[in-house]
């Protein structure tokens, strides 16, 4: 059983841009990973790990760091046939940079989660597709969290290579512009574009609107694999040159951005998908009626919504009872659980009625145990 | 479905000391983590991340970095109450070091990952029961591993507290010596007990081997709490010091030092649990009679394996069907898959039979779809 021993949090400062990621925090960021590798698996992308002890870099426009170390990698397996291909290989690592403008936590640490996606054909045509192929993929895991955001245009930059998108929150905090044409649905980061006119129409029927960048995606060619010698045989048995993609997926910053999108001033959202727990029950206070009456019901619902689909680890108990449930559950909405439910009086009666408090709908029902557990399974 | 599309392997030098993880060296590591996750929520300990940028130090024996971070942190969430504890923290993290001799791969290599768990009670009493509870977990988690090891006593050395003890995998390879006496069951680092006799009972029925350390547990006491004032409110509500321990246990080195301990010369063996996958399907050979014989089975029997408990996601299909079976039979035993299926020519026959090679104990079967099936639920 998952009991809320001590309140540890989320994220807590250690130094300017440094954080310590608290047990939620942690949850949060697995969650992430999990449903990353799990849309990564769909389109038969290998996991691992290059090492970290690369020469550092600046990261402001520079979200790839291991184009070389991963192209030097597949040049060093030969002879590799057509027939390897399509390949796909990504990871999720650590990044460190030196970020003077900190302010921003989780968004713009110091030290940071990213996935990199490095993809390899046979030729243009399936390189294409691959792009295709993998921005569909980015769409698939950003609307799993629910949060609307916009694919755009992008400046190749120090990555260089033929084509490039980013995907973005649009927010006030966000340090892009991005433009918007209401004329022909153009939509590019007015790095490329300015923000006078629409590039590709050149309506005025434009809006610029802040965003942040959460991925980032490069159809490069053979730039790095011609330089690197990463070659292949064709059907005639000739060497080639591999046509390169990569993809970035800027991991914390999602997490930091959906949450910074979501929140209240008081309380912490998150996307129904990376609540660090679903649901928390708070138990009566230590040495009240309810707590006499309702003796043994918080561990049977407990353990009747951890065998539901979905939900199984994902319940909290809180039986911090010298605390009161007032202030427990202002607690537990700041903390952003979404589904608060409280054992109070109406638990003490005959048939136990539960107050199950639905916080992103902001909707209350009092329920008995089956139609708790319905309502769940119902939702899942 | 899981395709073998071009095998990457597991680890891969990148320079001195620093490797590559591939995609298999990734799974197994990823395995390894998720059961000592289990093990430690079992335990009621609650995962974080505290920030890697902290100054770098020699680890040659000082296992835990982080005894002060996290210390502080505890000491900055006040009023801790007496009710808040026994707690338990733990992370997973990727540490570095200068490492002159990394011979070993995986067993010394410079960048490497570990397991940090730190505990808290309120007083000796409980900090020992922690300990004891701790070394149980450790224990659980080395058995299911499957290769005999040895606890024992151990120095305290540079993390300092009142007794520590090392887990060791015996290995001719291992660079710490251990004694272990014949008369009284005494088991000890030579470091605290010199090589020439028994430290608790004198005798000289002694043996003396080598030993791969791949955990190491501190019951600290106040050292740290003291310090950094790391403190709680007693039932009287007067603060005194909390009792700590440390404990680290060497993730990439378990996985080096498992595989070492276990493969032969040119076959990988891995620990059961730890294997990337546990099945691999060899299809037959492009333009066969078998592959137009034997159509769609290949297909059905992944389906089916996939569908078992314990099996789903840990079964591969290597329909490289330009390659003979011969030589991805080899290549397949050389990667240490534990359960090997040739779809040959007794697929062809009415009942097609399948060829199960069991690696681990150097069995071949033939059999039909619904004995592998009741074989595989059988062995889980």
């Amino acid at each position: 059983m998952n009991r809320l021993m001590l309140d540890l949090g989320i994220i807590k400062l250690a130094s300017p841009g440094i954080f310590h990621l608290l047990p939620l925090g942690i949850r949060a960021l697995e969650k992430l990973k999990s449903l990353i590798d799990k849309e990564m698996h769909k389109i038969n992308a290998q996991r691992l790990a290059l090492p970290a002890l690369t020469p550092a870099e600046l990261w402001e426009k520079n979200w790839l760091t291991h184009e070389e170390a991963i192209t030097d990698l597949l040049a060093s397996i030969a002879p590799l046939s057509y027939k390897n291909f399509p390949l796909r290989l990504y990871q999720i690592t650590s990044k460190y940079r030196d970020e003077m403008k900190s302010r921003f936590g989780l968004m713009r640490g110091r030290q940071f989660l990213m996935k990199d996606l490095y993809t390899f054909d046979i030729d243009m045509e399936n390189a294409e597709q691959t792009y295709s192929e993998i921005i569909k993929s980015y769409e698939n895991i950003l609307t799993k969290l629910g949060i609307g955001f916009s694919q755009v245009l992008a400046a190749t930059g120090n990555i260089g290579g033929l084509i490039s998108h980013e995907f973005h929150y649009t927010a006030d905090v966000g340090e892009d512009k991005l433009l918007f044409c209401s004329n022909c649905n153009y939509k590019g980061n007015v790095e490329i574009s300015g923000q006078d006119y629409c590039p590709q129409c050149k309506s005025t029927k434009i809006i610029v609107r802040n965003g942040i960048e959460v991925a980032h995606t490069f159809l490069l060619g053979d730039k790095y694999s011609k330089s690197l010698n990463a070659t292949y045989l064709d059907r005639n048995g000739s060497i080639a040159n591999l046509q390169m993609g990569c993809y970035g997926l800027g991991i914390s910053r999602i997490l930091g951005a959906a949450v910074e999108v979501l929140s209240l001033e008081q309380e912490l959202r998150w996307p129904l998908v990376l609540a660090p727990y679903k649901v928390v029950i708070i138990a009566p206070k230590g040495g009240s009626k309810e707590e006499v009456l309702t003796s043994g019901l918080d561990q049977e619902l407990y353990d009747n919504i951890d065998k539901l689909d979905g939900y199984t680890g994902n319940i909290l108990l809180d039986d911090r009872n010298h605390l009161t449930i007032g202030k427990r559950y202002l607690e537990a909405r700041r903390m952003g659980y979404p589904y608060i439910i409280v054992i109070g009086s109406k638990a003490t009666e005959t048939n136990p009625l539960y107050e199950l408090n639905e916080i992103l709908t902001n909707k209350q029902h009092f329920l008995d145990k089956n139609e708790l557990l319905q309502h769940f399974r119902s939702i899942q």
